[in-house]
């Protein structure tokens, strides 16, 4: 017998893994749906005028074992020298039980947005750490949980001020050592908004004159100084002080709220989180508690749960641009979260005793490196620094630098005859000593602290992470533990379907996962020079395209860190095209109303003004409206933005034509990338006429929704646009993110993904992700009423189902859905969005049949479940429903109930042996936002668990 | 201000990290204890006279980051090179899911053997995959749950044979195609027992002569041939036949069973673990339901539980080694559990079409191989192949291997003129042109099926792998939440404290985890050539040397592969020393009546007889028993074997003088390391008169226990006996495993501990480690009798705690109080070892004291359980104790106990919100031994699962 080679696709195949049903179940689900094959089914579904002309080719499909030699090779490209960079950007040790534990964990990683807070305890208790640590840090009273980065945060900072100053001057004030991505992204953000910069000396500060002022502590050569007579001023002055600050140098320094600094901001970045050429890593943003329904960015609060027990969930939401939409002034969405809940964990792992040990090693090393330079005739400057120094070297500093390479150092090229040396947490002597031999100083490194000094006015005073939390016992067997406990009290995608509307909860599959962790894509610094990131640039190169041919455009630009700031740069990218035609006038976006609430906010922040666009009966564009609002606003027409196929889950067959209304309006089409899943190898939106697009890496492609971030939401062009897009942050102008692409250690993911499913496996996830989720809408027919279908009656890769009439029928809402849905082992679906008191249900193509089947069982059942009320079976007030979600307390607890236990606890789709248990019961937002508390709740709460 | 150093010592120093109490914890602990101080405890608790001279000198402790530079760096001096030298050895690819959800999750690394089963449900259901897949593969009825590696499987088959086999015949035949290494161990194996091997060809063997014979199927130089004429003329003479078999192999080729094999053994490395150069890997053995009780190692069954339910436990238990002590014909204890679930989890994965499949992949690989070099007249052997053919080079062998190497593969010698090639699951096109490039062949390898072919009647006809666990969706969401499920299910240490007597369950941190899956030891194979393996070398030499320094002995052997393989080894060298001096007579070895079973059994194994020596009322060795029989079998005396400090956790003072009279009497002694932990840094085994000891590496340093294995049991030997060391096992004689240094690839884990705990922090934690369980003793002292201190007063490591007086006073047993500990979150201690009836405490230096007061909570509410039954306010049949645990189908479920939910499932010590549900009620073990089954339940009971 001879074995010739068959057609079974090995396991390995990423095709075949990463997509949920098998062909056998497959075919039981088309005969369901009522479909011939797949081919009918997506025939059914997409108009043939959207239709991408072409198949994908990517060539053969990666193995994973293929996939993961390939990425070892082009890692291996990167040089990993130790980067004594700086400009905020620091070497960190991960302690290895956060990497082990969390960063390579699914549990943490496969986390969705705490919306929902029931199912997430664990994180929400992690973020609340964050907010602690960010509060305590900057002697502020309230932190949110995590901004993208420094830079944006203090673009963030400076609108936020704009919003709560009292001063109506029109001018906002920079210091001038500031870094310079600082700097850039915020002159981006003000110039829409007719926000003038005045960047100068701290010293020339004049404070009449600005609304606000921000400052770096240390400034970005290194210098420490106190803020407080500028911060004097500015109060004088009814403006707003802000302080972009190293959290690090604040265990030893004076803090920002001592200095009275209204706002502070900065990055966690050094707190256990590799600087991985650029990100992911949380920014933070502190302030005063007056101004916390002000803050961008979400935030993690205290408040009770049904039976008033604590419990955490994201407070004043309200605040949120889905809710204010074109009112917003922030679009910030995705944060993030993973990187949080990391430099949190960090700071618990430490504690303040041991983050002072760090930044005073750091300092000590400073100090010796520092005392080398000027023994051997250098002079580095400032006197008074904490990690950082620069130094003069005239016509020397292509030599130093050169020979600082080959010594496997890089340091900070400052003007051209300046170098900038910043030390951290992983400096070892041989590194001091390379850089010492660099300058020419042959000088070994000793273990001493030379004579040196910072001002007594400098040095903190205050106490900070007093909290318990940060006095566990540090034991990597209790942080293990801890970890654990809160991992275990979180649902997440590796315990079940997250049927999330527009958010695509997909797999986050392991081999995609695992280039992140290595060395070559961690460790290296935004800022080296090119030739140092070889591998990055070619994977980077190769993904944009890939991009390209996905979705029909020229050029991306990696840089945006999120959906929201890919819209923003998006945006901008057209209003610089207008500029440049002479055409800066146009400012007005039509964004139908179904829109996601960043979009308005968007145009909001490059100074359009939004025109709304009414929805048709069926939930489409309502094509004439669109058709007057673009003529009636013919001459100022800036743009429209538009989300394929629909919010409502519908590929509109109209979609050419409405952009071909724009662009007649001389408006050009911005297409949201949301809902690229149903798009990928079908339909391009390029093609329909699409000028600008995001793509929500962490959505379609693979990127993990770390629990509310990070995220990429690069953008796509038409040629037109190129010239417009966001500059390098450090060289260039326009940038929207520090680092030039943005987080870029997340896209060995994205490209992994690619790599491996090749041009059909994608185009074959696209199709399978919308048979799951018209195998949802069939098995939900009949039950519950499904909302917007295209003509033939398909769906897309959503669903919404109807659950206003149970209000009325049974005094059921969508939310007591959603939570009875915590009883079963799901997260609810996204509620009330794009349309009040309905559910949408995004299946993707990861989840099997089986799963789907455990999910429309417990929609089915909870559908019996209302019946039983609307027949007067059931009391319509203490029932399943409004008593959800279940507790393992409710069921030591005696039972009162007119429903049996078994009832309440183990409805259709719970598993039995491996239920979920939420930690609490239904969480009262209203009460905790009445009674805001957005750090770690007292000592008693910790008795209470260890109870 | 001026920044200092201080004496604060940062997180990431280890002995901080690792050791649990904190000081101020320690204080508090000391004062209940009633000690000055720790070293006033440490003085009250060892007998001057056994204390180590002069302090562990380590150098500086290194931090996490400094371990991780300097494991990279030491890591970066093994080159990993392809290897085809085969020999049991295969590339592998670790399918990243399993690499990121087992491998590296401490839920599964971390957990005990599943001794407990209503605790360990997960690892069991993964165990019995395994078991089933074996037993498809070999074709046989029966299969255990793994052996140490496919060397000592085969000797065990030898000896499982003699015990079987109708047949008194002296002899047992090995077919001269058999690896090295298996040859190698029988050798030795047999050599003690008496038994003659007979090595030749299969075609010439006598089977009247033998009473077993064992073949190797691929043969060592890749032959296939059918053995079922051989196993009818075993059968015909009523000897035993065994087939060595690749289990890859048999899902194309007629399986072992189908020849009619009675036993089959092999390796599953190749399901998916690394070769880590030798180890640790899972072998297998499988036989006919006849021989089941005949089988050594562990067997998963399944029984049922309290209520009936399906439940898994390890069957058949009491033909354990702990049972049968000196009548034991087998040692093995220690097991390859987490390798086994690995490799069972690969099966899973790749389902019966999907390891055709790569099977199918390499055997065309192979045969294209075999093609270019026919082509290029070369005559690869044999002409029916599986994956392996040998090539006659002449004098070329020397230039063709080094020309291979500097292509980047090892192939392999074959005497002095023959070469051979195994190909595997990680051979690319490159490397196959490489292989014909080193014999001189310019040829590019295209994807075709040559002419050539298998004769049919070594064709597989029969299914395997038929079980719907081998068919489950194999979507990676799927897999990834089937882990996920499995892991739940068990408590381990990454949860709550494993107090378990003598088997030292403590930290396994990340860091120390983390270089064992770097390529750099993963990849290497065990037989490369020396110079590519100096990091291995490098580390292995320290280790070693560290560990001398440690013990106080001259010389480690890193070979045995577990702590009863060290026992063997060790007595083996004991033994080869008398026959070097004349006096292979002595047989006799003195063993305690509390001696760990696994020693007589060892003793038995090298042929001696066990003449087991009192203990006397306090537990100690009866001194004047063992004078006595010293002097009664002097002439003849080999060896006594003790544990120090003894099986009943005390210092006795008696050990130097035991040691004397063993010497005097012309003994050597073997001090058994099980205890080691109460040892390092205070007291040395070689020191006190010990000739030779083994060293629990799974126990004392770090390694995980993996839910049963891998372990690692190195001997350390005074000068005298290293001539008598295992020979190495291709090369040398005397070998007891299949690789040099047994599994080496763990070994960067102890190298990890001791590298960052340093001697002070070593000794530390043996200090902290007697704190704890004197902490224990004193806070259970009252509620439980604390028997066998020493004089001061004071337990070693651990505390045994008598609950017999229960059996009487309350109807209460050992057994209920270990389950009504998991009610209370743990894992219960050891049970009635060493003395039936007890429950032995280690509580080890890892546990805080906030978990080591949660245990002796919870310990003592089950104390005031018993209580109200002893004062008959509880039902002595009807309590918590009898129905425990109790599960969360209790509580859901109608109650009608005589005490109230919250009494049964939440009794202090429980956590709530982070409760531990065992998955079912107390297991029947009689049943499950009475109704024997040991693969995979049918079907239904996955419905119920999914229900």
């Amino acid at each position: 017998m001879t074995f010739t080679p068959t057609d079974y696709l090995p396991y390995d195949f990423a095709n075949r893994r990463h997509i949920g049903p098998s062909p056998e179940e497959m075919d039981a689900m088309l005969d369901v749906v009522g479909a011939k094959d797949l081919d009918a089914l997506i025939d059914d579904t997409l108009p043939p005028q959207i239709r991408a002309k072409a198949p994908l080719d990517f060539g053969k499909p990666k193995s994973e074992r293929e996939l993961l030699h390939h990425m070892k090779e082009v890692a291996g490209k990167n040089k990993v020298l130790v980067s004594l960079i700086g400009q905020g950007y620091h070497g960190t040790v991960t302690p290895p039980a956060i990497q082990r534990n969390i960063f390579e964990n699914p549990a943490w990683y496969t986390a969705y947005t705490p919306y929902q807070p029931e199912i997430s305890q664990g994180r929400l208790e992690a973020l609340l750490n964050f907010q602690t640590m960010v509060s305590d840090l900057t002697g502020l009273e309230i932190a949110n949980a995590s901004l993208l980065d420094e830079a944006t945060a203090c673009a963030e900072a400076m609108t936020m001020a704009q919003r709560v100053a009292k001063s109506k001057a029109p001018a906002f004030f920079v210091d001038e050592n500031c870094h310079p991505q600082n700097i850039n992204v915020m002159r981006t953000r003000a110039e829409p908004l007719g926000i003038e910069l005045i960047i100068g000396d701290p010293d020339d500060l004049d404070a009449e004159a600005v609304f606000g002022a921000i400052f770096q502590y240390p400034g970005t050569h290194g210098r420490l100084r106190d803020f407080t007579p500028q911060m004097q001023a500015l109060h004088a002055a009814k403006a707003v002080g802000v302080i972009a600050a190293d959290p690090l140098s604040l265990t030893l320094f004076k803090e920002p709220g001592a200095m009275g600094a209204d706002i502070a901001v900065g990055s966690t970045q050094r707190f256990g989180v590799p600087v991985g050429y650029g990100g992911p890593h949380a920014a933070y943003m502190a302030t005063k508690q007056a101004y916390a329904r002000n803050m961008p960015g979400r935030i993690v609060g205290v408040s009770i749960d049904a039976h008033g027990n604590r419990a955490y969930r994201l407070a004043l939401q309200t605040r949120e641009q889905h809710i204010r939409r074109e009112k917003a002034t922030s679009n910030v969405c995705t944060a993030q979260a993973l990187l949080a809940v990391m430099a949190g964990f960090y700071a618990v792992f430490h504690g303040p005793k041991g983050l002072r040990a760090i930044a005073e090693r750091i300092h000590r090393k400073t100090a010796r490196l520092a005392e080398g330079l000027k023994q051997a005739g250098f002079d580095p400057r400032p006197v008074t620094f904490f990690d950082t120094v620069t130094v003069e070297v005239g016509d020397k500093q292509r030599e130093i630098m050169d020979r600082a390479v080959a010594n496997g150092v890089n340091l900070r090229k400052v003007g051209e005859d300046r170098i900038g040396i910043s030390l951290d947490e992983r400096t070892r002597s041989e590194t001091i000593e390379a850089v010492w031999a660099a300058f020419g100083i042959d000088r070994k490194d000793k273990d001493y602290t030379p004579h040196y000094s910072v001002p007594d006015k400098l040095i903190r005073t205050s106490d900070y992470l007093t909290h318990p939390v940060f006095h566990m016992n540090r034991a990597e067997t209790e942080m293990m533990r801890y970890m654990r406990r809160l991992a275990d009290r979180d649902l997440a995608l590796d315990r079940a379907m997250i049927p999330l509307g527009s958010c695509t909860m997909k797999l986050n599959s392991a081999a995609e996962m695992m280039p992140v962790s290595w060395d070559e894509f961690a460790l290296l610094h935004p800022y080296v020079p090119k030739d140092q990131a070889k591998g990055y640039t070619q994977m980077i190169d190769d993904l944009s395209a890939k991009l390209c041919d996905i979705t029909g455009y020229d050029a991306i630009s990696m840089q945006p860190n999120s959906g929201a700031q890919g819209e923003y740069a998006g945006l901008l990218s057209i209003a610089g095209y207008h500029r440049a035609r002479g055409e800066e006038h146009r400012n007005i976006c039509l964004i139908p109303m179904s829109a996601h609430g960043t979009n308005p906010a968007s145009a909001q922040m490059v100074g359009w003004k939004v025109v709304p666009i009414k929805s048709a009966d069926n939930g489409d564009i309502d094509l004439d409206d669109f058709r007057a609002k673009a003529e009636q606003h013919a001459d100022n027409l800036a743009a429209c933005m538009i989300t394929y196929p629909s919010t409502h889950g519908v590929f509109e067959e109209t979609v050419t034509e409405v952009c071909k209304i724009t662009h007649d309006a001389g408006g050009q089409v911005y297409i949201d990338g949301a809902n690229m899943n149903a798009m990928v190898g079908l339909s391009r939106p390029g093609d329909l006429g699409g000028d600008v697009s995001h793509l929500n890496l962490h959505k379609t492609f693979c990127i993990p929704h770390g629990g509310g971030g990070p995220g990429m939401g690069p953008i796509g062009v038409k040629a037109h646009l190129i010239e417009h897009l966001p500059g390098d942050p450090v060289e260039g102008e326009g940038a929207v993110s520090a680092a030039a692409f943005g987080s870029p250690s997340l896209l060995p993911i994205s490209w992994a993904y690619c790599l491996m499913m090749g041009g059909e496996g994608l185009t074959q996830a696209t199709r399978v992700a919308i048979l799951n989720a018209n195998y949802i809408a069939k098995r939900l027919e009949g039950a519950f009423d499904v909302l917007y279908k295209g003509p033939s009656g398909r769906v897309a890769h959503e669903c919404i189902i109807d659950t206003r009439p149970f209000a009325d029928s049974a005094n059921v809402t969508v939310d007591d859905i959603a939570k009875r849905l915590v009883d079963c082992g799901f997260h609810a679906p996204t509620m009330s969005w794009p349309v009040a008191g309905t559910l949408m249900i995004e299946p993707t193509e990861s989840e099997t049949k089986a799963e789907l089947d455990r999910f429309c069982d417990a929609m089915l059942a909870i559908r019996a479940e209302i019946a039983e009320i609307e027949d007067g079976k059931i009391d319509d007030k203490n029932n399943p429903l409004k008593n959800a979600p279940h507790t393992m307390e409710d069921l030591v607890k005696d039972w009162d109930r007119p429903y049996s236990r078994e009832t309440g606890c183990f409805p259709p789709g719970a598993f039995r042996v491996d239920k979920y248990w939420p930690p609490v019961n239904r969480v009262d937002n209203v009460w905790g936002d009445r009674n805001l508390t957005c750090t770690c709740p007292p000592m008693e709460d910790y008795a209470e668990a260890a109870e």
